[in-house]
C-alpha cells in the first residue's frame, strides 16, 4: 500500500510500505477514507522526538472495515468505523474504569496516514456508524479519532461544571475542541487564549465566550479581570510546554483543577505553587473509546461540529505539504484523503 | 505571657515574650488550653526552613476566648474553641467555593505552643464547643486544628470513594488521621505504608487493612499484589519528599488522584509518568474551616478518636524535649498544656 513514512527532521514522505496483516485473531484491517495531521506529530517532525527513518506515522483515521481477525465478533469488512488512536479490549480493570488509554493490551493507530490501518483489540477500540455517513459529516467523525475526544479529556480532567469558568491555554484543534468540550459540558465562561484570528473564529463557533491574544502576565491578567479577580475554576493546558502550563496554573483559582492533554516537553512542574494554591493537575492520553458514544451521538445529532479544526484537506500523496502548512501555522489541522 | 520561641537549629526556647494584643476589630485572643508539635515544625528545627531567631513557632492549639474585638459577633470570653491554624473570614471568594486555606484575608496561629494566642478573623476562623470539653476529648480537638482535617483534606483531594482502595504513604500524624479519614469515608481498603510499630498499631485503630513496612520498589510491589496488579484508586501523600512522592505515583492505577498535604520540599513532580498514566495530583495547605463542622460532630459523637495520634504529653515548659522526641522518632506527635 501506499502510506506516509518520516526519514527525518521535516523529511516526511509519502510511498510504498508493506501491506498491514492481521497479527491477530482480535485485530482488524481498516480502509482509510480519512486521516489526519496530529499536533502531537509535529514534535518528531521538528526533530524534537526521535524517531527510526523510514516508520509510518499517523494515528488518527476513520475508515472501511476491509478484513476483520477470525476472534472479531462486532465488526465484519464493509462497516464504517471511527478508530480511536489508542487501541483497547475494552474489559480489562483500567478499561472498565474508564482508563482506555492504560488498557493492558494497548494498541496504536500507525499508519492513519496511509491506505490501510491495522487495528488491535477490534471489537474494543472501534465504534461504527449507522451506515455510510455524508461527505460532510467526514471531518467531524475524523476529529472523533483523536482530537475531540482529547479536548474533552481535558475538560473532564479539569473538572468543568455547568456555570463554571473555563480556561482553554493554547488554540490548536485540541485547545479548540476543549472549548467546545467546555461549552458543550454548560460551562458558563469559556475564556480562550488565542491570538490567531481564524483560530479565534472556531473558538467563538465552539462557543468560546471570551477571547485573550495576550499571553504570559498579561494574559494571566486579562483572566483575573474576567473573573473579578478570582482565576478561573478549570482551566485546559492544551499545549504541553513549560510556558503554556505556567499560563494555565496562573490564571486557575485556589482549589481548581488544570486539565492537561499535551504530550508534556520540557514541563517542570510548580509544585509548591501547586500547594500554595490547592491547585491540582490531571489528565493525559485521553482514553477516547470511552468517549467515543456519547460523543457520536453528538456528532450525529449535528449538536457539534468539531470537523471544523479542518482548516485544509489535502490528497494524501501532498502530505507533506500538509505537515509543512501545519508547522507553518498556514493551517490548523489538515485532513488527508486517499 | 510565656511562649515557645526558635533561635537555630535544634534551639527551642520557652520563655517570655509580649503578650498578644488585638491588632484588628475582627481579632481574638484565645488562652491557650493545649498545643502541640506539627511535623511541618521540624523543618524549621533540623534547619531546612529559614527562621529568624526568637520568633514564636506554633500553629496548632485549642483553648478559651480570652477577649475580642469590637467586630466579632459569634464569640465571646469564655468560650471553648479549636483555633484552625489557618484563619479565614469564610466569606470571600476563596472560602466560598470551601477554599478557606486562600482566604483573602488569610491569617495564622503563630504562637500555638505559648499560653496565649491571637486569632485573625475570628468570626470566620473558630468553631466552639458545645461547653467545656472533658479533658479524655481533648487530644481529639486539638488534632483538629490541624493534623486530622490535613489528613481528610488528603483523602479529598484524592477522591477517596466508598468501596475504593486507598493508600497512604506516610506514618506520621497526618498519614494516620489520613488512614482515618479513609476508613471514615467508606474505602474498602485502606493500605497504610508503616514500618514502626507503634504507628502500625494506631493505622490498624484507625482502620487500616493492611500494612506495608517496604518502602520503595519493595512497597510498590506489595501494593500491587494487594490491589491484584492494578494498583490504587487513591493515594495520600503525607510526607513531602522527593520520595514518598515517587511512591504515591508508583502505587497509583492509571486514571487515579494522589492527594497531598505534605509541604513539598526537594519535589520534583513526573510529569511525563503522570502524562503516561493519567495520574493526577491535587491538594495543599488544608482548608481546616471547611472540615471543621463535621470533624467536630464525628469527634463530639465519639465516632473518631484522632487525638490517639498524641503518644507523649508534656508541660508546655518542657517544649524543647517534645521537639527531640519527634526529631527522633521517639514521639508520633507531642501535646503541650501550660
Amino acid at each position: 500500500m501506499k502510506a506516509t513514512t518520516i526519514h527525518g527532521t521535516r523529511d516526511i514522505r509519502f510511498g510504498e510500505v508493506a501491506d498491514p496483516v492481521l497479527q491477530a485473531p482480535t485485530d482488524a484491517i481498516v480502509k482509510v477514507v480519512a486521516g489526519c495531521i496530529c499536533g502531537s506529530d509535529l514534535w518528531p517532525y521538528r526533530g524534537e522526538n526521535p524517531i527510526t527513518a523510514g516508520d509510518t506515522i499517523g494515528h488518527e483515521c476513520v475508515g472501511v472495515v476491509e478484513e476483520v481477525g477470525s476472534d472479531v465478533r462486532d465488526f465484519k469488512a464493509g462497516d464504517f468505523v471511527v478508530v480511536p488512536f489508542d487501541h483497547c479490549d475494552n474489559t480489562c480493570a483500567h478499561c472498565q474504569v474508564g482508563m482506555q488509554s492504560a488498557c493492558v493490551n494497548l494498541g496504536m493507530t500507525n499508519s492513519g496516514q496511509g491506505e490501510y490501518a491495522r487495528v488491535a483489540q477490534a471489537d474494543g477500540s472501534l465504534v461504527a456508524t449507522n451506515g455510510t455517513p455524508d461527505a460532510a459529516m467526514l471531518p467531524s467523525l475524523l476529529a472523533l479519532s483523536d482530537v475531540m475526544p482529547t479536548g474533552w479529556h481535558a475538560a473532564v480532567a479539569a473538572g468543568v461544571r455547568k456555570g463554571g469558568t473555563v480556561v482553554v491555554v493554547g488554540d490548536g484543534a485540541v485547545g479548540l475542541c476543549g472549548v467546545l468540550a467546555a461549552a458543550q459540558m454548560g460551562a458558563e465562561k469559556v475564556i480562550a487564549m488565542s491570538r490567531h484570528e481564524p483560530r479565534q473564529k472556531i473558538a467563538t463557533a465552539f462557543g468560546a465566550t471570551h477571547l485573550i491574544a495576550e499571553r504570559g502576565k498579561e494574559g494571566a491578567a486579562a483572566v483575573k479581570e474576567i473573573t473579578g479577580g478570582v482565576g478561573a475554576d478549570a482551566v485546559l493546558e492544551c499545549v504541553g510546554t513549560d510556558q503554556s502550563m505556567g499560563t494555565a496554573f496562573a490564571v486557575a483559582r485556589p482549589g481548581a483543577m488544570v486539565g492537561f492533554v499535551g504530550v508534556p516537553h520540557g514541563v517542570e512542574l510548580p509544585v509548591r505553587r501547586m500547594f500554595q494554591k490547592n491547585v491540582g493537575l490531571a489528565g493525559g492520553m485521553a482514553p477516547v473509546r470511552r468517549y467515543l458514544p456519547e460523543l457520536l451521538d453528538l456528532v450525529t445529532s449535528g449538536t457539534i461540529n468539531p470537523g471544523l479544526v479542518f482548516d485544509l484537506t489535502l490528497p494524501m500523496a501532498d502530505v507533506a505539504e500538509g505537515y509543512a502548512a501545519m508547522d507553518e501555522r498556514r493551517a490548523i489541522k489538515v485532513m488527508l484523503q486517499p
